[in-house]
């Protein structure tokens, strides 16, 4: 099983809306990718490692897909629509990252 | 509940030992930590967003928990020797961050 992890960098200033982001845009992701999506998660930033500090990134989801193939199948075709609601909830740049799940939930 | 990612950013030449990481690292966090660690992932970074870019983190690790004090009476007492097992893995200082789980997996 991979990963898909998009992880949004925690920067002042920066706009993000958590309650669009978990109520309309990732069910729109799940709804467009279907069965090649096997669940997603979403986290909150609350806090960084040291005392006080920021966390690194202010929201992120991981989306879980049996293989880089299957994701690409089910996002590719919505992603022009699914990159296009981002703007939606936020004026962040996100960081990607494909990971392999070498112990999962 | 919230998760504690502690995440390995990729550097040219770092070292990084998975099976270590993935069958002695965390299952000593787990036994050390008991029921205050509901579960953890652990995953392997295979790629980044654009096509043949190297992912952000080498590795990364999640620790869920009922709350930060529940991790913190967790992972607190046994920090020094959980700390003091890294080396024996990797030489890269890793991001830390705690989110809150808005959707849990």
């Amino acid at each position: 099983m991979i990963k898909v992890s998009v992880m949004y960098p925690n920067k002042e200033g920066a706009r993000f809306d958590h309650a669009y982001y978990r109520d309309k845009h990732m069910p729109l992701v799940k709804e467009k990718m279907g069965e090649h999506c096997k669940f997603y998660t979403v986290d909150k930033g609350l806090a960084g490692g040291a005392p006080g500090a920021p966390p690194a990134y202010v929201g992120m989801c991981h989306i879980y897909a049996d293989s880089v193939e299957a994701f690409q199948k089910g996002f590719g075709p919505h992603a022009k629509q699914i990159m296009g609601d981002i703007p939606n909830y936020t004026d962040i740049a996100p960081v990607m990252q494909i990971s392999e799940v070498v112990v999962g939930p």
